[in-house]
């Protein structure tokens, strides 16, 4: 599969970092295949926070190298009958449960191929229901990353399960989204996108439970204290407070509803 | 000793991830030996906690291939006249102090064989009594990874440190065993074993504190807000609430006392 | 520039570990250059706290084999004018903004060659104002580990900004210094030096706000409970507390202020 002497394998879990089960994993992985180059992309997704592992996966898959292999564990149905999956999508490769968490992989891209994790010789012979992260996900990655072909790990997939998220509404009033994320600054990231934004046109005013936070470029443009949004590093609309947390100071969290409107509009 | 160009070399300690300690580590293991590769087990043992370190190296070295190194640095007599010993066990080594952290490793294995750390030139030079991670347990890891014998490295050590670790007591009643770790998702893991379990055979029932837990084969089979229990990964009998903290919502704990009895003798 | 098949690139960020952003970090490195061996510094300096950061990299880096590369980005700044930098000092490399974070490196080093990152072709091209870590930081690193000539990333820089340091100060009645780092044991870290104490000779006392610790030489030397002082691990006076956090037991904090005084003088 890769052209690489060293494929990068990437691990995503809702895990933490107090456990031993990524460095088992990572056993696993480094026991098929020793070359492979394995990056954590983060542990700390919250128990169980599908949609959070979505649109983190989704976001940061793309500054990995063409031909990558992401391994993603959220899975609250562990060891149930919900299959273990593999999908090809954008020259990337995505391992895990299908329980909805590359739902977002999957809506941006119809051609993507999946496939069930089934033939027994590249999962682990001694399996526990409760972590195949380790004795089914880590090693079909491992296999995957040393040369097995996609097609050899198991049947295809025809109906992959998808989960809703929320996505901005443009009507006459302007756009409506809604935080999605809040990283360890406390900086709130919206689900509407720069591509949402051009819509609406170059002067647009945004609304947040009656504050108007004060579009900047960057975050040290703006006076400490004051709440602000700008177009952020992943494309989203996101509201901040420079050297303060806009999560702590305003009380903004996810779920909380965003109005952008054109500026004429309010004039 | 190893037999492949990247040897791994894991790193158990109670340093956290705050401090630049570990990478300091990691720093001189790749001054000795650039091609190593190396891998975090956990840094968040709580402080001090022997063992808390010996239960999780025993569980998860054996993941890794043959011929990995395990440092293990949770060392309260760092400085003092305690040894700095390498273990060969199951063809895997253990680097750290001889303060008991490897008690289950040595106990599991009567042909280990044991050597101080005791040749200068594969410790550092300058040496901190207060840091032997960095000075003397990386650098002898280090030399250890890149092809330097064992008996090169120091005299043997006969009377290894010795802890001991609370057993099962099988009697009339059943098995009596307790609780001796907790991980991040709440799950109370005890030191009864698949092995132990086996003697009570098919049918039995597990009592903690006056609770009942339901037996599960896996997580999402018991229903969310009940206290179930289950053989884990690790092949340990672990006490669990399906999408919550038995540790939280149930105040399960290490040191919780278990009994186990065939489910003949409750009738 | 590197004269190793696996040049190494260290990080150290006020990230954390609970978002992405240092895996897009990683990934861009890897998608320049394979080989390059990527080690976590710390992500959990303190969110913008530049001096805390000055001190860890100036403490860590030279554990790290020559020609290594440190990307330092903590960065309050970022998407303002202030400047992107390369500098070369004592055989290793470090990158990040100009904004002092460096200014212990530069202060010990008035040979260090420092270059502003201007050469488009380094850097990626769709650029967020937001995160220069991904995308000017990571890259710049990673050509320079390629192979990239320091003189092709841009022109020197003749005056990088330097951030004044709290210094020891000596005079009668002692050595005057102050706490600048509290570890994750609770260990507190002081601006003065083996180097300084030198000056005072062998025997000395050490006070902090009114308290005298227990001068040791390792930390299990020490009763339980009571305080101590000794060289520790970087050469630096430390306060400690055996099996203890001397910061939560004894309320020792960033700032304390310490005297250290030749013990003939307090007789």
């Amino acid at each position: 599969m890769s052209d690489t002497a060293f494929p990068i394998i990437t691990m995503t879990t809702d895990f933490g970092y107090k456990d031993p089960f990524i460095a088992e994993m990572k056993g696993v992985i480094l026991s098929i295949n020793r070359n492979a180059s394995i990056i954590d992309l983060t542990h700390d997704i919250q128990t169980f926070n599908i949609d959070e592992a979505a649109f983190v996966i989704n976001s940061s898959y793309k500054y990995f190298p063409d031909g990558s292999l992401h391994i993603v564990v959220i899975d609250p149905g562990v060891g149930s009958s919900r299959r273990a999956m593999i999908i090809r999508s954008d020259k990337h490769y995505f391992v895990g449960p299908d329980n909805g968490v590359f739902s977002l992989i999957l809506n941006g891209d119809k051609l993507a191929r999946c496939v069930e994790i089934a033939n027994a010789k590249y999962v682990l012979k001694m399996q526990s229901p409760t972590f195949q992260g380790r004795d089914i996900f880590a090693p079909a990655a491992a296999w995957l990353s040393s040369g097995v072909d996609l097609s050899e790990i198991g049947p295809e997939i025809e109906d992959p399960t998808l989960i809703a998220f929320p996505i901005p509404q443009i009507s006459e009033a302007g756009l409506t989204g809604e935080v999605i994320y809040v990283d360890r600054f406390g900086n709130a990231i919206t689900n509407i996108t720069e591509r949402d934004l051009a819509k609406i046109g170059d002067d647009w005013v945004m609304q947040l439970e009656g504050l108007i936070p004060t579009l900047s470029k960057y975050y040290s443009e703006l006076q400490i204290g004051k709440l602000g949004c700008l177009v952020n590093s992943s494309g989203h609309l996101e509201i901040f407070s420079y050297r303060g947390s806009a999560a702590a100071l305003f009380n903004v969290g996810i779920g909380n509803r965003i109005v952008v409107s054109a500026a004429s509009k309010l004039r």
